[in-house]
């Protein structure tokens, strides 16, 4: 039996609207988690991180082992109390930020041994101590198995060798998870873009048995259509009692379509990061809130968002603290793009519920460049 | 008889507990004002700023003027909507900035002529353009004269020509201001270290009449006991029935000590520029939180302060964000400083009205390094 209980509400043909029910409350699906890094959901306070909706936010098992380092946080009394935040944790494996971020020196059947990019100190992480950090150092409600992520393009035998070996990591995982009742243990489907090779993930997975499944390597070079090619097939594999989880996904249109496509949970960066570098979402895409067009905006960046930085500050306002380089300006938009996507999130539940998921799709693929 | 209405509600010694009557509401003295400098108390929304208890912030002419312009904050409403501050504002004359960031072309009777340190443009401010900008433009409650400031050490003889070009500036601010019910003008007393200068300034200062008494010309490198001994005669010289701010001013000891000599307002750059660079503020002084003795400090920066930044996070955790060169590592420390010092002056006009200033200026006098 699966350590959290998930039910679906509503369904628009493969599109679900849901709850997974977690100690720390329920989260509605499908859930967009604001990404914490390293201990952090960047320029946010929590407080200001709650007021968007967010119901979970990731931790990022990478940056937190090499600082302040999990058992450090552990000490400190867990995640939830390092970075203030009362509601689930998902932490990722570590396993994407060792290859994007750290200096790979081996990736054996053991482990992955990595030299920090912070001060090259050398670092080794396995299956297990992937566990270890996750669920008893950090104490995350929802983690990760340890798995091997490949960019695109990339040949069908390094995708199939990537893939079998995440598949053993998972197994890995979870007999080292053991049998938690407060905690869950997601695996994480591989196989690129080769559709035989997410199906012997799958069933790699299904051997092994998660409480929930994620969808992984994706966004990683393919595109969009990519993406959602892969989703026409990968998505039905995982089983429909769980819940799915897109990793690393994505701008609003890319969320949309997997949502259509089954997917439950996404998580992403893009909010954030982009609010550091001047960038507004709206439902078209970003807007660079330093344009000289914004220098006598009067007009909010979205009055329809209860979200301070949404309705409480002009444009002119916002494009003067960008121009100038003023933190404000980076926290006001990192707190609008938190906003819209916890928004876009409700508003995709609503429609499901309601049944009108593919008019919001519709509008969403015909949106262009916005008139914001 | 003047815009605002200034009350003494006690007395202990020359300092006292009182409180300036705006049209947006009582600012109770002593008061520190946090400094907005180009439309945002830096790295702070305005809701973060309104809960440190700050009553009235500053603004700066030169940086506005300049960034976004004065005539775009007229047209987008003036400085309070533009900003988000409904409380009132004082905004400084420029003058200061002017002649410590600008690049001066020529002082002379008429004006200042000044580049841009931003790109170099050419500028000219004269006393009837400051008032411009400031009572028309940004629309400020309280507006300061246009001044001449020097910096410590000077010849007499040229402290006495900055100081009467200051007194016929003020006249010349005084006459442009005209009479506004709504509205209050400084007055700025200069003379450096030379009591029989800053006699004659009052002198010229009264004859004119202002709504307030500023005093200017000092932490511009006399020291904090340099200081002291001109509060020793300045701020009597001033009239009591108006209030009277000492600029720029300062560090809690700073404070305290020109509170004892009668001064009601101050304002500085302190707690938010330390918070940016890592300090947490204490009485003893700062604290820099990036050493390693916080790394396992579960306790807050300081329980008994309202704040949640002062409160709800703990001293590991803060230098975690700094070492981590996070933004939310800027932006609590500047909030926690922003509280500590608005704190401050709750205790201390606490402390006049029972009568305690007395001790609680010999306990911030034996306060060494902190023990935080």
């Amino acid at each position: 039996m699966a350590a959290f209980e998930f039910t679906v509400d509503a369904t628009e043909g493969a599109a679900r609207a849901g709850r997974l029910h977690t100690p720390r409350g329920p989260i509605l699906t499908p859930a967009f988690m604001p990404v914490g890094t390293g201990g952090t959901v960047k320029s946010l306070t929590m407080d200001q991180v709650r007021s968007t909706g967010a119901q979970v936010v990731l931790g990022n098992t990478y940056h937190l082992m090499l600082r302040p380092t999990a058992e450090r946080v552990e000490a400190l009394g867990g995640l939830h109390r390092f970075m203030g935040w009362e509601g689930p944790i998902l932490t990722d494996s570590g396993g994407f930020q060792v290859m994007s971020l750290g200096r790979i020196a081996r990736v054996e059947e053991e482990a992955v041994t990595f030299a920090s990019h912070l001060d090259g100190s050398p670092h080794v992480l396995s299956p297990e101590r992937s566990i270890e950090i996750q669920a008893d150092l950090l104490g995350a409600d929802i983690a990760m198995q340890l798995d091997a992520c490949i960019a695109w393009p990339v040949e069908e035998a390094a995708a199939a060798q990537a893939m079998r070996l995440s598949a053993r990591w998972g197994a890995r995982s979870s007999a080292a998870f053991g049998r938690r009742p407060s905690q869950a243990l997601f695996g994480i489907q591989q196989g690129s873009l080769f559709e035989a090779l997410r199906r012997e993930s799958t069933q790699r997975l299904l051997e092994t048995g998660f409480d929930g499944y994620a969808i992984g390597g994706l966004a990683v070079g393919e595109g969009h259509d990519g993406m959602c090619r892969v989703l026409d097939y990968a998505a039905a594999m995982l089983p429909a009692d769980r819940p799915r989880y897109l990793m690393g996904v994505g701008k609003p249109v890319d969320i949309v379509e997997a949502v259509a496509r089954g997917v439950d949970m996404f998580d992403c960066v893009l909010p954030t990061r982009s609010g550091r570098h001047g960038q507004a979402w709206t439902l078209a895409g970003p807007v660079n809130l330093s344009n000289a067009r914004f220098a006598d905006d009067e007009a909010p960046l979205e009055p329809t968002i209860d979200c301070p930085a949404s309705r409480d500050y002009s444009r002119a306002y916002l494009h003067h603290l960008v121009k100038s380089r003023e933190i404000l300006g980076q926290v006001l938009l990192s707190w609008h793009n938190l906003a819209f996507f916890e928004d876009l999130m409700a508003k995709v539940r609503a429609a499901i519920t309601a049944g009108t998921l593919g008019r919001m799709r519709g509008e969403l693929a015909r949106a262009r460049r916005p008139s914001l």
